[in-house]
């Protein structure tokens, strides 16, 4: 009987803890596992024997840490290094024997598929019969190999729910107005494309969207932007955060160049922030604008019931594949014509440090998404989940 | 017979069709009242003659409409001039008699309670018969003489469970960390207090909360911000848009000094913003602020049970008491001690253009708050509420 250790890394999302309680379900389900452990602070902190005993956590705990957002066992933002002579790997695996481990779970996006890239290949070179599955979580949807991510469904559902309801806020005065909506993702547009969503049953904003995937050109947006003025009052404009001009450069770094005060110092905002200042001074017209920041990632509210479960599943199939001796995998997710979803244990080492970026053909002139793009998302945000609630407030799951 | 009038104005809120909706099911029910006609864009929207005849609207849609954010019929911050000679009022009045309207209730606001008080008092001046009746509502729930407003309930739950997502995000890297909140409420801080509310079991965040009755210091929040930091590694501090230094100016204003670029633009950013900068700058801590901005005020996802009800009542009572002869009132909500509420008319003159602020008392050393605060506000996010979804979006009445 072998032991089994989880970790979660990377950015949290709505339902990283949801892919925990797959992994803990699934674990108790089989006699060749004995003990679940889980990583605190994944495996930055796990190499500092940071680590909690989870075999003996209640049904009734499980079904409230399924809804909780961000991550339970705590994060990281570590990188394993290149040499397999540094000492980190010897440590590790003393630590992995000494535990007793037999298989490794590790929950994150293409950073941490590079963990369990790293330690897989790190244990061929030792004979040691650990087995490393990687389980995928982001709300960027940017990892490769797999149809889609658990953590965009639940993000994807707030950014189209909050688009809308900020798009009525926006127009309930009688008076021309700018409403720039910025939206988490630095390389990937698949959560700002999400925004597409809103635009439906007589609302028919967002009128333009901006993805980093295309060149953005502040002169463009103001073509653009006037263009759509002209034809309706109140405009909403969503945005990613990544959002680049033709030389690479960040769009939310001119803040930085136009907010150096008298000091020198650097003013750091987004992008958002800059064109909303942009609007207000060449067009004196009303605007404003509504950075989601993190509570995209973390409101718990609008989670996706088809998110949740795929989260939970990939946690379970982790734990599955791992005891039929796969390692050097990440469980990826393939669409099938009726949506269903099949998963699939996919070489690791093809997805990880790459990233599936939203793809060309469902951007119209660099200022709109597809309906295309529908078809695709629609089975990811939809259901909703039941949660519990204790004087008005949403009960979570609290590490102690 | 006579005809009813209803109009929106100010800011909206979640559940100010709630009140639309009391209004009209209460005047379906009444034998007195023929026609129900809705202003759009409020008062200034009617003097241009635009308004609607809600008369015929279906059950099905009702219940639709009172869960849709932001206001239905439109708004608009207008103010109605100090001299009644001004032709606005025999303008009005004639739309009115044009119309054969015998009630006009005005949903808002002090702003709009101010409206209410000048139209009644024309009414006096002419002998007309018109009734002219408040509906409370405003998430800053700063009106005089009601125990509380509808809209706030709903708005705060949103922020002490945003606040309790944002808190946990927070936590899940082992890093010292500062995230900074900004709450709605110039000058009333009752939203930035509701925070507190996240403030439990084994969450001891947010660690300090800045309202705007108190003088804010910049340098009495460093020293608040290192004390905390020497006890705790991740702290979140809830502001309020509002918060003034002790001439009264504004911190966010500090911002359009700072952020004077080379051309002498203005950088309009929030307080959060500010803050955020500095402490990045003087504790070169991971820092990140949060505004919270137009969500707070138009997220349906997070509605208080309680607080739709009570908008519900307040717009029934408005029509039961303009139907009782009584005019230049607002409902008001008076609570007792088995939190029952009392909607109660009261003079409108008492009301408007005054600012009900938070407690002195409830405030601890300018950055906390008191736990008696929590047995005023509990109650009053208490309830969920079935929403209606279709394709994972949020269902609601948008008009034509």
């Amino acid at each position: 009987m072998k032991n089994i250790l989880i970790g979660q890394s990377g950015g949290p999302t709505s339902v990283i803890n949801a892919s925990l309680v797959g992994v803990i379900s699934e674990s108790k389900k089989h006699n060749e596992i004995d003990k679940i452990y889980g990583m605190i602070n994944g495996i930055e902190g796990f190499l500092k024997d940071k680590f909690i005993d989870l075999t003996s956590i209640s049904d009734k705990e499980l079904e409230l840490l399924k809804t909780t957002p961000a991550a339970y066992l705590g994060s990281c933002r570590f990188k394993l290094p290149k040499e397999f002579e540094d000492e980190i790997y010897k440590n590790l695996f003393e630590k992995f024997n000494k535990l007793n481990i037999g298989y490794v779970l590790y929950n994150g996006g293409n950073d941490s598929m590079d963990t369990v890239d790293k330690l897989s290949k790190y244990a061929k070179t030792i004979n040691s019969d650990i087995k490393f599955v990687g389980i995928p979580k982001t709300i960027d949807n940017d990892l490769m190999g797999t149809d889609h991510t658990p953590g965009f469904g639940s993000a994807a559902k707030f950014v189209a729910n909050i688009v809308k309801d900020i798009t009525l806020d926006a127009e309930v005065y009688d008076k021309q107005s700018v409403t720039i909506i910025e939206i988490m993702g630095r390389n990937a547009g698949w959560l700002t494309a999400a925004s597409v969503v809103a635009r439906a049953n007589k609302i028919d904003n967002p009128v333009l969207i901006y993805l980093p995937e295309s060149i953005f050109s502040v002169d463009k947006f103001f073509t653009d932007l006037k263009l759509a003025l002209e034809k309706r009052k109140n405009i909403v404009v969503c945005v990613s955060e990544g959002i680049k001009d033709k030389d690479g450069k960040l769009i939310c770094e001119y803040n930085s160049e136009a907010g150096v005060d008298i000091f020198g110092h650097k003013n750091l905002a987004g992008c958002g922030k800059y064109l909303e200042n942009q609007v207000r001074e060449k067009l004196g017209v009303k605007v404003r604008s509504v950075e989601l920041n993190v509570v995209q990632r973390c409101d718990s509210s609008l989670i996706s019931k088809t998110d949740l479960e795929e989260a939970f599943s990939v946690g379970s199939e982790a734990v599955k594949s791992a005891l039929n001796g796969e390692t050097a995998k990440m469980i990826c997710m393939i669409r099938e014509s009726d949506y269903k979803i099949q998963y699939k244990p996919t070489d690791v080492s093809e997805i990880s440090n790459k990233e599936k970026t939203f793809p060309k053909e469902w951007i119209i002139n660099d200022n709109d998404i597809a309906d295309n793009f529908l078809g695709y998302i629609l089975p990811l945000i939809s259901g909703e989940v039941s949660l519990t609630y204790e004087n008005g407030m949403i009960k979570y799951l609290i590490r102690s």
